[in-house]
This record gives structure tokens, C-alpha cells and sequence, in this order.
């Protein structure tokens, strides 16, 4: 009975231990997470947060302030010392690594001791007008000196002489326009174009296409002032002595004009100037319109169409050349603008990623400005200035994201987006197996209305998702979210009810990344109210009057708007960088690419008879979108039942989100641009069709409406659907399960 | 006291309980491993010595039996039943998936109511002799209908008629030997070459570039029979009444001629034939030789060069026209030959990987043959049929492969690798994504000698661990491993003490994977001794007698050299889908290409002064190599102590290794070549520098030895090196630390 009790409790101590044994090996054991970093969702979330919290408004007018002292031209010792002065913050802040990334690319300037100007010269050759050489310079920066005069960079040389013609802007439609309504010539004349509606660059093309050997662009006040506003310093619209200075190339995306395709170190090869992508062959020059007056008020010739009027108090007459008493007067250009190889400086900041390094969410803006870049591009750098002071904030405190953030100073972006280009050239491979968004960060306000969001429709979401974390910066919308206060003011009626989003279009730095390498993309900026504010940009655009003083009196006094503009781009930058899953949506492409093929049929079908003489259909880009949008929903419902502890998995379907956007790229560029490669975004060659999706096509329906040779061009649109279904068709693939 | 000791008593079985609770929960937390599929390397080699060795001689040769019983060429109705035969054999083999992909292509075959041949016209115009209309058929296959002639696919149609003139090999060097030295212009003449030494389609292209009418190929005894072997069914030698047939385009890498860049769907946009690439726009005809001897013999003007004269009992002098009595004899080529757009049938089988099902290994070799395709390509797709089967076993036996593998019977590859080019235009994007190797599946044998592969370096280690795992075929080399048979044989002597691996040339189904994608390639192969054979491929090579009879007589009785191509190619596969860490080695890639730049260096130093005055250095290109080296070196270094139990941190350096081949890739193509993107390795515009790296480099090369303007001429080689610099430099960076 001993013995037997002895046993029993032997045998009750055993099972006591080994269930004990078991209970602890089995909490163990599910106590592991199968994988140490399944994602804390909720970490993240509480992260973003404080990341959005510490982004403030004193520190980003602190940040204008300082980077908008001093004039910082792309290639002058100034920009240099902003960058030096960007590495080193940065490292401050508490970045991983930052480093500076030079290029030596073409840029352009004005000869110093041969001034740019045009005048009027009378019969006997004596000059009786001249443009002004500056700007007045605005109080307080009297002082300045290296304040580069208003000019058209990469203008041809020359002193071409001649009778005006008054082109309008300068668009195709105006040439046809002239040439084929009135019946004017404009070989061998100087054209002259008020600026706005199309890119410069673009108006001298046409001017060169057209016969042109000069051209002169002015800002009109019809284009460059807001009704009942003073000009600069006493409101915020251009002053007559204002003018734009900007770059007149037509690279389509080519970076360097010497070095298209390869990034322009040491030891690349660069073409000569004359075979330099893009450089306009006829003497450009810009002038504000008080100059523009003196040139037009006496020109003779045709009454113009009433939509040729600009504010002007002059007649906007047609020409060629002057009136009555002015007859024997002619325009005489002086463009002494030298183009030389020039080294800039890119600053590029990193936080390498916890657990997935080899994967880049990029936010990048350029720091080259004309002058003093007080809206463009300075009130976006301080914004990502102060967006890598919050990320370094947040590291401090043991935070590091599951992606590889990188931040990205440009240079020479004002040069043909050049810093950016070569960048992506250099990185090219690297990018495109790596990069999952790019997002840009050029000028954050240009406008005091509300937000202005253009991005990749895969984006939609995530802009929707942060944009309702972000408070209102408006007076009196306290309490009230940044989404609300957008959708408030700019509902996107039509198609759904949210804010509007646009398509991404051109002109800036994320040119590369999205356009020749398909990395989804946005960008996020403060604007004015479209349907009542008509102005082209915002007035003082590329003038010496953009100072830190116009933003800080009238755009953003509180500086709570640039603040918005910060939380928008970093919440965007933090939630594709810090989630398990991507962020991007599938199905947003979707619906997207249906809106677009519709848009375009329907141009299509306004010429029935040829469509069926020439058979051409857009049945199968229909179809394709039809694929792709299948394939979304199947994608997007299979995300619902994934094993997000498997990170494998995981990593699986974040690759078919990260290459989605890949996925619009044909390799074969369009048609005569090789670095224009996304069928879906891309700008159109004409301006008829700005904005539009599936260039390619437009491209050829502009031809078929212009074109001598209906066939060959119809059959140009045919292999164009032909190009553009197979390309839908190719991203739907990727979203397909892989096996 | 009692008290104490009870308090005592629980403390020690508290102690007790929670030390076992511990004891318990950290072996709960080591026993379970950090991810389910760290990769077991033993039972991974387990398998590939079961799926060896599963892979026989008789099921090979029943393979090969079977697929050879009648004529299957590309787009015939005996190649789609062979399709749907393989079809549903791998299905039955196991295969998660197998199915039919058609595409709509443009092939071209002899009008079968008109015949082509040649003739010989006198004065009035009679035919005094004509080529045969077929080769005599070999015994066995009496009754085979079908059986196309010998054709050149694609010729343009045409009766042209005049002097024959004879160009060697037709090569550029023959051409220029006979306009510059022997001053003989070849407009508006029928030249005749003899097969060999470069594709025929480069024949052809040069004749047409130096003004011929027509082009007639011979293949002479010198070049297509061996010494001291019989004629076909006697020997292995071509009979006198064989001729090889074959496409004559010059496609570089484009797939349809009428779909470039596309595949060709149903609703892909097609070129007219005008704008087709590549097709000739002169007749084309291929003889034997003794059909040769009849135009031949009769040659007159001047005596050729030694190495102009081939085998036959003529004089092979190079006319034009022929001699004394015969002068007034002229030649008509009668060719009819019909291009059409015809559905191909590619055959696609997976296996999908269990752990990275998006990542692609893939095995493809074609179906289509010229006639029976004895040796081409059905040799090929036996053993690939080998291999299916072999891993449809282990399937049975529970493995699946880390990685997903595809199986791919390709069409129309004798009409220019279209059924591979289309599969990889359609599927483009998923490729460079996701492909890890592609192994090419052409003729198994073409030789009695020893082993030969040609592969990307990174391939090198791989090949030489697996061919030592495999038993020599050879009889007398029992427990001989295949890798010492071949070494034996095949010594890379200068280089290092290893069997010779060569570059990957072009003209088989790896173009546009390797070439234009960018995907780590190889072939193995059996081969002839190349030290003392000297004909050119093999002798019926094209012709009727490629037999099933041929490979089991001559060319591999036992089937063991079949069989060990197959596990060659079969062992690439496995250990390529199935390692955790990807067998692709760098360093050997840095080896190579520090070889290739010396190479190159040497032949541009030929030219000092010019390289002095143009300011041309090779120096960017050693920097970048030696930059490519080192960052190999860190790479592999750094996996000596990676975390193989952390999967990201496996699939981070795998896919540095998978998109290392992508680093070499040229989106913008070699100039004038937009498929061709490979910067290292693709073929030379021209036949002096076959076999070459550094196409770029050298075909600028080339044009300094013929240029008239040298200094446009040394520019496009500075180009050239500065690309080629760029490349490896791009390359090398995929290689660093991501972050």
C-alpha cells in the first residue's frame, strides 16, 4: 500500500511534469512568431502618426527661409553650397547614409558681357526700343548680385532681324491657324507668342517647324495676373518688369540633350552641340509686357480672332511687321546665350530598410531655381526637409521602415529635368527591379485653394487613406480633415464622388521614373481654385519675384498649407515604405483604363466612314481592359486570403504590385521618343490632345486629321490599338497568379 | 515549523513547476524552426541523383523514334499531332500544367504546283540542264509524302536569268576580295557560294548589298562530308543528291517579320510584306553537289584564290558567265517560293514552384523540322522529353521544386526562332521579372566526340558540378565521370585546367531570352572534335537524311550520349529551380569579362595612331570591369555568412543573382539592332568578329577598317566603349548592397 501510494504519487508528479513540460514547449512554440516580422500593423500605424505630428509648420518656414536667401542658378557656386548645406542637415536629422551625386551636363547661360536683348531698329539700322536686361529687383534684395536675367535657356545664337508676327501661343492650332485661315507666311519672320496653355519649349518647336527664324515670348497680364490682385510686392501678380526665364528644349524625356539614354559622367560619351537631343535652332528671348507693348502696339496687318486678345491695351494685330508710320521699323534679336558642359550636383539621402533594403520608395524634388525659388522649387524642398527631419525623429526613437526610403535633391531640373534623368539613367537597372514608387516634390503650393493630387491610378487609395489622417489647414475648418476639405471644394462629380485626382502629365522631375521606367508615381501640391482663377501656373512664375516673402505674405502666412502639402508626401512616402502589403491598387487601374478607352474611342468614332473603310477597331483594347480588369479583382480578392506570415508570400504579391506599373512600359518607346515608354501616360506630341492617356493613338488620330496619306495613317491608329491592347494586356498578366 | 516546511515544499514545487514550464517553452522555441522552408539541401541532392538517374538510353531512343516516323515541319498538320502528342504525354507524365499556344506567324514554303529549281539556258533559251526537284529519297521512307524539297524559306519569288559569278563562303571578306582585288562587280549577276562558315542568311544579305540578282548556295563535299566516311546510309556524309535547306532572313533577333516587338495574335497589327523585317528581295536556292558540278564546271574567267577552291573536280573559277563553248549558256534561277501567315503551336508545361512559384526556370528546345529532323531538333526534344518524364516521377514521389519550372516545345524555329520569339514577346514582362536561367534544348548530338556547352559565365561553376555528377557515355570509361571524359577531350588550355565552356553564339531558340531579354542561358550538347573536323556542323545537316536511323547507327548507338546531354541539360534545370541559393556565379562573370576587354583592347590598340589622335582609350571599360570584379568578390563573400534561415534575406541575393544577366541589357539595343540588347554578347554585325564579345565595340571596329570618314568612324567606337563601360559599371552595381 506504501509502495503503491509511493508509485501513484510518482506517477501523478510524472504526468504533473511532462503535461507542465508540454503546456510551456506548446506556448513556446506558438508563442514564436513563424516569421520575427510579420508586420506589426499597428506599430506602423501609431509610427505614421508621430511621423504626420511632427511635421510643423515653424520649422518648414524656417527651412523657405533658409534656402531662399540667395539666388541658386543649377551649376553656380550657390546651388552647390544649398546642397553641401542639404548633405549635412540631412545627416543631422539622422539619415542612414546621404551622399552627393554630381553629373556634368549641358547647361545654358547668358554671356555676361554681351547682354540679351531685342529692339526695334528703324530704317537706318539705329535701335529706337530695347527690351529691358532685368527685372527690377524687389525690396530688400537690392543687394543681391548673380541674379540672372530673364532669358530662354538653350536659345539659338543670333541677331535675326525681321517683321513680327503675332502667333497667338504659339500652339500647333494657332500656326494652322495663321497659315491656313489668313493666309500667313511666317518663313524668315520673328514670331511673337504671349506664354501659357502649352510648354515653351513647344512654341519655339513650332515657331522653328513654321519657318521662324526668331521668336519672343511675353506674359501677357490676360495669362499672368488674377483679377483684382496687385502685382508683387502688393499682391501676388506678375509686374509689368516681370518676365519668365525657363529652358526651350524639346528632349521628350531624353535628360542631358548630350548624353541621351546614359548618364553624363566622366566618361561617357557626349554628342557634339549640333547633335544634342532638342536644341532649338533659332534665337528665343522672354519679356514681361510692359516690354510687349513697345512691340506690339504698332503692328499692322489683320485684326485678330477675338481669342488671340490677351489684357493688353493694344490691338494684338497679326502683322508682318509694324503699321502706317512704323513701317520702316523691324525687331532685331540679340541672343549672345552660351551652352556649356557644366557639373551639378544631385543630394541623395537614405534609410535603409528593415527587413526588404532591395526595395526604394523615392521622394524627390529638385533645388535648382531660377532665382530665388521662393515657390518653385524652395517650397517643396523645405517640405521634404522637414519630411526627413520627422523621419529622423522617428528613427531616433527605434523606428526604421520595412522598405528603403530614399530622398532625393535635385539639380538642373529648370535645365530639362536633368539632376532627376541622370540619376535614373545611372540607376536605371537598380530602379527598375527595385523602385516601388516614386513621389515628387516639386513647387507645394501655387495656389490657396486646396489640394491638387496627380499620381498613378494605382495611387488612388493611399492618397484617399492619408489625406483623411491630415487635418484641414484652412481658417475655420478646424476639426475638419484634409480629405474633406478637398472633396469640399473639388468633388470629382462626374465620375464619383471624391476629390478629383489627375493624371500625372509632364514637366518635372518625375519624368523618368514614371514615364521611361514605370515606377507608379505622384505628386501633391496647394493650388488655386481651376474654375475661377484662369491664370496660367501662378503669376510671378519663373520671375525674380518668387521670394520667400510672397509665400510667407500671401500663399501661406500660417504656413499650415505647406504643412498639409508635407503630411501628404511623406504619409505617402511612410505608408508604401512601412506596409506589410503594398499600398497600391489594382482595381483603381482598372477603372481608370476603362474611362481612357472610352475617351478614345469616342474620338475614333467621329470618323465612322474611314473606321470601317480602313477596319479599324478598338475592340480589342476594350477587350483588354476587360482582361485586366478581371485579373484586378481576382488579384485583390486573393490578397484577402494570403498568408500574410509567410514572407515569401508576401513578397510574392508586393512583387506583382511593385511591377504592375511596369507592366505599361513597351520597350520600344513611342514612336520617335524612345524615352517616352508608357503606353498608358505619356504627354501627347500635340497639344490637342494634352492630358489624354494612350498617347500613341492620339498621336496617330491627330495625324489622320492632318495627315495627306489616310491610309498610311489609319493604319498607324490600327497598329497603335494594336500596341496599346497587347501592353494591357501584358500588365493584366502580371497580376495573374505566377504558376 | 511544520508551517515553514510546508511553505518550503511549495516553493520548491513552484520553483520546480515553473523551471519545467521554462525548460519547456525555450525547446518549444528553438524546436520550431525560424520559416517551415529554410531549405533542405539534402534531400534537394537526394533528388537530383534520383532524377538523374531516372533518365534512360531506351526511353530515349523511343522518344526519338517516335518523332521522327514523318516529315514535320512548322506549320504543317503532322507538327500540330506532334504538339498534341507531347502534349498529352507530359500531361500524362505529370506535369501541373501543359497547354497549346498558337500565334499567327509568317512562314514560306515552295509552291507545290510550281517547283523551284535552277537551270542552265542556252542561246535560244532551252533548258540544257536543270537542278533536281528532290533528294532522292533514303530507303525506308519510300512512301512518305510530304517531304518538302530543299528550299531557301522566304526567297523572293523570280525568274532572274544571267552569268553566274562564284563567291567563296559569300562571307563579307569574299565580296570585298572579289570587288577590290579581283575587281569584279557582281550587279545584275547570279552569284553562286558555297555553305558554310557563316549564315546563309548573310550570304544572301551580302549579296544583295553588292548588287547580285539572285543567290545559289552549294554545299561542297569540302565543307559538309568528313574524311573516310560514306555517303548517307553508309556513312554519316552528305550524299551528292542532298541540299540543306533553310530560312535566309536577316531578322536580328526580331521573331515574325511581320510583328516585330509584338507578338503575333489575332489582333496584333501585322506589316505588309514590303515592310516585313528581314526578307530578302532577290531569289534564293540551295543545291547539292552534284548538281553544283553541272553549274560549276563551266566557269571561266579568272582562277580562284587556294582557299576559294572547295572539293570538287572543277576549277571553281570565279566567272562571270562561263567558258569557250558554253559562253553564250546563261543560268536562270525559277523560284516560287509563297510567304503566308501561318498558326504555329507552341507547347508549354509547369511545374509550379512550392516555395517561389514566381520565379521561372525554364528548359525549351523545338519541335519543327525540316524533314524528319533525325538529329535536328527531335534529338533535342527527346532528351527534353527525358527530362519531363524523369521529373514527372519525382512529382509522383512527392518533390516539388522550390522554383516553378517551364517546358516549352517551340514552333517555326527553322523559319527564325519564331515560336521561342513570340512566347517571349508575349510573356516579356513576366520574364524579366521573373526568370532565372533558360536552358536550350536544340540537337542533342552533332558530333561522336565529347560534351560542348556554351553558356553564360555565371553558368560556368554550375556546369562543371553537375557534369562531374553524371557517368562518361564513352565506352571504356566505365566509373568516369562526364566531366573527366570532357576534360580529357576538351581542355581550356590557355585559360585555365577545365573542360573549354564557349560563348553563347546565336541562331537557336535562347536569342531572344538571352539576347534580348537578358536572361542567364546555356546549351550542351554532343559534339565532333573540332581540332581534326573540319566540315562545317554536320554533314546532312537540313537535309532528308537527318533519319532516325542516323543517330542510331552512327551517331549514338547505346543512346548514352543522348542521354547524357539529357542529364546535362536535365541536372541545369534541376539544380537551377530546386537550390536555396541560386548556382549562379559572378566571379566567373568578372573572369570573363575581364578576358573579353583584353581581347578588345588588342585589336583597337592595332591602330595607335588613330587612337592617340581621336583621344580613344579602353581605359573606362578596364575600370568598369575591375569595379564589375570587385563588387563579385564582396558579393560572394557576403554570402558566406548570409542567413539561410531568413527567407527575405535568401530572396534579396537571389535576386541580385537572377537580375545580374539583366545588368547587361541595353534598352536601347545595338545601333540598328533593337532586339539585339545584350552589350557583351550578341553576334557581330560581321563575320570577321563571329564569335566575339563586345558586339558594339567591334562592329564600330570594323567600320574604322572600312570607313572613308574615320573620324565619325573612331567616334562611334568611343560611343561604343563608353556604353559598354556604362553596362558593366550597371551591372556591377546589382551586385552592392541594396541599401
Amino acid at each position: 500500500m506504501r509502495k503503491e501510494s509511493q508509485l501513484l504519487r510518482w506517477i501523478f508528479w510524472i504526468v504533473v511534469i511532462t503535461a507542465l513540460f508540454f503546456l510551456g514547449f506548446i506556448i513556446g512554440w506558438f508563442a514564436k512568431p513563424t516569421h520575427p516580422n510579420s508586420g506589426d500593423s499597428s506599430d506602423s500605424r501609431h509610427y505614421l502618426r508621430e511621423f504626420l505630428d511632427e511635421m510643423r509648420p515653424e520649422t518648414i518656414r524656417q527651412h523657405l527661409r533658409s534656402f531662399t536667401r540667395l539666388p541658386h542658378l543649377a551649376g553656380t557656386e550657390q546651388n552647390l553650397k544649398y546642397a553641401e548645406q542639404i548633405m549635412k542637415e540631412w545627416q543631422d536629422f539622422g539619415l542612414d547614409s546621404v551622399e552627393m551625386v554630381p553629373y556634368d551636363v549641358l547647361l545654358s547661360y547668358p554671356n555676361k558681357s554681351r547682354p540679351n536683348y531685342i529692339s526695334i531698329v528703324d530704317a537706318n539700322g539705329n535701335e529706337v526700343f530695347n527690351t529691358s536686361l532685368a527685372e527690377p529687383v524687389p525690396e530688400g534684395y537690392e543687394d543681391v548680385s548673380d541674379i540672372v536675367p530673364p532669358y530662354s535657356a538653350f536659345s539659338a545664337r543670333g541677331q535675326p532681324k525681321g517683321d513680327l508676327v503675332y502667333v497667338n501661343y504659339g500652339r500647333t492650332e494657332d500656326f494652322f491657324q495663321l497659315q491656313r485661315q489668313m493666309e500667313i507666311d511666317v518663313t524668315g519672320k520673328i514670331v511673337i507668342v504671349r506664354y501659357g496653355k502649352i510648354f515653351r519649349g513647344n512654341k519655339v518647336k513650332n515657331a522653328m517647324l513654321a519657318g521662324a527664324k526668331g521668336i519672343i515670348m511675353f506674359s501677357d497680364p490676360a495669362d499672368y495676373c488674377a483679377d483684382g490682385v496687385q502685382p508683387y510686392p502688393d499682391g501676388w501678380n506678375l509686374p509689368g518688369g516681370g518676365a519668365q526665364r525657363g529652358n526651350v528644349l524639346n528632349l521628350n524625356g531624353a535628360g542631358d540633350p548630350l548624353t541621351p539614354g546614359y548618364p553624363a559622367k566622366e566618361y561617357t560619351y557626349r554628342y557634339s552641340f549640333e547633335d544634342g537631343v532638342g536644341l532649338p535652332s533659332i534665337p528665343v528671348h522672354p519679356i514681361g509686357y510692359h516690354d510687349a507693348i513697345h512691340l506690339l502696339k504698332n503692328m499692322g496687318g489683320k485684326t485678330p480672332p477675338n481669342n488671340w486678345k490677351g489684357a493688353l491695351n493694344v490691338s494684338y494685330r497679326i502683322g508682318p511687321g509694324f503699321i502706317d508710320d512704323f513701317k520702316s521699323h523691324a525687331v532685331r534679336m540679340n541672343i549672345h546665350t552660351i551652352n556649356q558642359v557644366t557639373r551639378i550636383y544631385n543630394v541623395i539621402g537614405k534609410i535603409r530598410g528593415a527587413l526588404e533594403p532591395d526595395r526604394y520608395v523615392i521622394l524627390g524634388g529638385h533645388r535648382d531655381a531660377w532665382v530665388f525659388g521662393g515657390i518653385d522649387p524652395m517650397s517643396g524642398a523645405a517640405v521634404v526637409h522637414e519630411t526627413v527631419r520627422s523621419a529622423g525623429r522617428l528613427i531616433s526613437k527605434g523606428w526604421r521602415p520595412r522598405r528603403t526610403i530614399i530622398f532625393a535633391s535635385w539639380d538642373a531640373e529648370e535645365f530639362g529635368l536633368q539632376g532627376s534623368t541622370e540619376w535614373a539613367e545611372d540607376n536605371a537597372k537598380l530602379l527598375q527591379d527595385r523602385a516601388v514608387a516614386y513621389i515628387n516634390a516639386d513647387s507645394a503650393i501655387e495656389g490657396m485653394y486646396t489640394l491638387r493630387v496627380d499620381c498613378s491610378p494605382s495611387l488612388h487609395t493611399l492618397v484617399y487613406n492619408i489625406t483623411k489622417q491630415i487635418a484641414s489647414p484652412e481658417e475655420g475648418e478646424e476639426g475638419m480633415s484634409l480629405y474633406e476639405s478637398w472633396h469640399k471644394r473639388d468633388n470629382w462629380t462626374n465620375d464619383r464622388d471624391a476629390p478629383r485626382i489627375s493624371k500625372l502629365g509632364s514637366g518635372s522631375d518625375f519624368e523618368a521614373y514614371f514615364i521611361r521606367l514605370g515606377i507608379a508615381a505622384g505628386r501633391a501640391r496647394y493650388t488655386k481654385n481651376k474654375k475661377t482663377e484662369r491664370y496660367s501656373s501662378y503669376p510671378v512664375y519663373h520671375s525674380v519675384y518668387e521670394t520667400f516673402e510672397i509665400v510667407e505674405k500671401f500663399y501661406d502666412p500660417s504656413f499650415r498649407r505647406l504643412q498639409a502639402v508635407a503630411q501628404v508626401r511623406g504619409g505617402l512616402i511612410f505608408s508604401l515604405a512601412d506596409s506589410l502589403l503594398l499600398p497600391l491598387d489594382a482595381n483603381q487601374y482598372a477603372d481608370s483604363l476603362r474611362k481612357y478607352a472610352q475617351s478614345i474611342a469616342h474620338v475614333g468614332q467621329m470618323h465612322p466612314e474611314e473606321m470601317q473603310m480602313y477596319q479599324v477597331s478598338f475592340d480589342s483594347l476594350f477587350s483588354a481592359v476587360e482582361n485586366f480588369t478581371i485579373a484586378a479583382r481576382g488579384f485583390h480578392e486573393r490578397l484577402e486570403t494570403l498568408n500574410r506570415a509567410d514572407p515569401l508570400q508576401v513578397r510574392l504579391v508586393n512583387d506583382q504590385l511593385m511591377y504592375l506599373e511596369r507592366g505599361f512600359i513597351d520597350p520600344l518607346g513611342l514612336p520617335g521618343r524612345p524615352f517616352y515608354r508608357h503606353v498608358i501616360f505619356a504627354p501627347s506630341s500635340h497639344n490637342k490632345y494634352a492630358g489624354e492617356s494612350f498617347p500613341g493613338i492620339y498621336d496617330a488620330l491627330f495625324d489622320i486629321e492632318n495627315s495627306v496619306e489616310p491610309q498610311r495613317a489609319w493604319r498607324e491608329v490600327k497598329r497603335q490599338i494594336s500596341i496599346a491592347a497587347f501592353t494591357v494586356h501584358s500588365a493584366a498578366m502580371t497580376l495573374t497568379p505566377p504558376a
